[in-house]
């Protein structure tokens, strides 16, 4: 039987555990192009994975997938499960610590890979300057 | 002005975020005898002390001290405190995580401290039983 999650307990958890995260990747087919991977991410032990089965069942989007050693990842990256469930859903439901600013930026990139931006020039130039703003505020409140 | 927060929020924020602690200090005064601490913390970095002001407004009890470095904690340690505030709150908004089963362990033991167990032998055997099932708990699921 899958936990049954309310709206508030998702937004205390992902205030707490969840991670919304721009990875660049090296595109081969595009050589000198980067792709550029935005993913809403939940870790934990593999001893609460069903809290992972629980997200997903309550997004119904999303895959649960190993992370690190006994570690489990409750990880979406579709672009449009992105824009139609994930930003909606904390866009409604706000997060209350400074996850939130890390979640609009996100949010900003998403919206701009959903209008195909990443594939001009200036897009890519406006993403990666959220991406640094969003790193120098990872690097300035440490999660560990 | 402090964020609001609600029952379920909090749930999921402290399913990520919080420790139930049994502390045990040698006790000066009582020489031999220890002294058993437990106690409900909730960290977070000082970037987010708002939070944590927000969980103190939330329950009308506890403090807000520096834990490490940048980080900073929610402390409950009063155990009428505990029995009357943190314990009911928890049992009427259970946890979703195994940190469920650290809850449970640490309520009986404030349940114990509460009967003055503590002050004798077998109440204080009762709660070394009770701690070292709790160490060996976070042992088989490390957090970090």
């Amino acid at each position: 039987m899958t936990t049954k999650l309310e709206p508030q307990w998702i937004v205390g958890f992902v205030d707490g555990e969840g991670s919304f995260h721009i990875g660049i990747t090296p595109n081969r087919e595009l050589k000198k192009v980067q792709q550029i991977l935005p993913e809403f991410t939940v870790v934990q032990h593999q001893s609460d994975i069903q809290i992972l089965y629980a997200l997903k069942a309550y997004f119904q989007c999303g895959v649960v997938r190993r992370d690190n050693g006994n570690r489990m990842c409750y990880r979406v990256r579709g672009r449009g499960h992105l824009r139609d469930i994930i930003l909606p859903f904390f866009e409604k439901h706000k997060l209350k610590t400074k996850k939130r600013i890390q979640f609009e930026k996100f949010r900003d990139v998403v919206l701009l890979m959903c209008k195909d931006q990443h594939l001009l020039p200036e897009g890519v130039e406006k993403i990666e300057k959220i991406r640094l703003s969003l790193s120098n505020l990872l690097r300035r409140t440490p999660e560990g």
